[in-house]
């Protein structure tokens, strides 16, 4: 694994993506708006092509086309485009993410901002973005702190108690952030996110990026399980700690 | 008044911006965090330069100076960094923004976003951003709509009643965009932004690009006095009226 390959997946999705409609079709039913995007999926048969080329016996999960190669030792993690209702918006915070998992860990993991520039990858426990080593802020404290969520409104009642009290602990809260709030926990611009509801896609190469850059990542019961899809990346263990005793 | 006179100013706070302090200091007491930085000053200083040398008799009104020369028949209202809770989370949605009035019309403005290299400049009843004229999406029906505001937690809590109805009834909400909103109903991205507590600087630059890229612009009863700094901007006014009619 090397940083030239994710590289690589980078320009193959910001390709597809540029080539591809961004006419939203909606996949969820009735009122609800789940938006999915030709550019969602053309951004992912690129990458999944990439990696089936090199690394022929890793598995492949991605969010519009799922599993291939299950059961795997070795296996990537594919969201080709988070935050698609930003990117419907025309918003800039939209993201390429891309994880790699071995024997259960997160290894290497990448939340590429095209509308940015700017690709955040963590390889071997370091986390770059692009080329430039970055580091947390190390904040430890809550009222200190700079804290984001995707959006309050679709958490759960007891879920929006915990976060009222973290919102007004913290020193600025900011919302609708998606991926892009995890890349800035990394370069030590934003000290925490707290999230709901994530799926794997969502959140398999946040962890080894945040990690890279010395932040700390978990659940919001305090322990390291993140298949319940609830998640907090933090800037250190101290402000986790303190963020887990209030949700 | 030239498009060639906002870029100077662009290019003035710009340079202002990189070279000074991102540190913030606390502009409000207590518990509450109101940033302000060295480089909302050094812009705002930049751009008043400028325009007291090309429009020695212009009023001018700033969010970190105050007045010069109020009671001028044409004044500029400067934000030389709308959006400092963004600024100082790393986050791209920072705004200079400049408007110009003449006998009480907004005649020109510029939304200006360095961290995304846009500039979207209106004058003559037309918006360019980047010198190509932008129009809004025309979108008229809330259930089709894309709607922001900056944060519904500092609504009151009638107001947040009625941008309740709003989220229910919308396509997808988007929050913390401040100024970058505005910019996006212009570009046809996003279709309705309602907001509150906006003082002239925040929405003085916005109504001339709003109205020349198509879209509408009043306040939350129907009217169009913004002086009590509730606004609306709209792609069409048959969604501006439907807006209202819920809040």
């Amino acid at each position: 694994m090397d940083a030239a390959f994710f590289t690589e997946l980078s320009d193959a999705a910001r390709k597809a993506i540029e080539g591809a409609a961004r006419e939203p079709e909606n996949k969820a039913g009735g009122n609800d708006f789940d938006p999915v995007t030709e550019a969602d999926r053309a951004a992912e048969r690129a990458m999944r092509e990439r990696i089936e080329r090199r690394f022929p016996d890793h598995g492949i999960w991605g969010e519009e086309y799922g599993w291939t190669g299950q059961g795997s030792d070795s296996w990537w993690s594919l969201d080709p485009i988070d935050g698609t209702r930003a990117f419907v918006c025309g918003l800039p915070s939209w993201a390429v993410l891309v994880g790699f998992l071995s024997d259960g860990e997160h290894r290497a993991g990448m939340i590429d901002l095209p509308a940015l520039s700017e690709r955040v990858i963590a390889i071997d426990g370091r986390t770059q973005r692009n080329g430039e080593t970055v580091r947390v802020s190390g904040v430890t404290v809550l009222n200190e702190a700079r804290i984001a969520t995707t959006d309050p409104g679709i958490l759960s009642a007891r879920e929006q108690q915990g976060f009222a009290k973290l919102y007004e602990r913290s020193r600025v809260a900011r919302y609708g952030l998606d991926a892009m709030a995890y890349a800035r926990v990394a370069t030590g611009d934003i000290d925490l996110v707290a999230e709901t509801n994530l799926k794997p896609h969502d959140y398999d190469a946040l962890v080894a990026v945040v990690r890279g850059a010395g932040g700390f990542v978990g659940n919001w019961s305090g322990g390291s399980d993140l298949t319940g899809g609830d998640v907090i990346a933090a800037a250190s263990e101290q402000l986790y700690e303190e963020a887990v005793k209030l949700l």
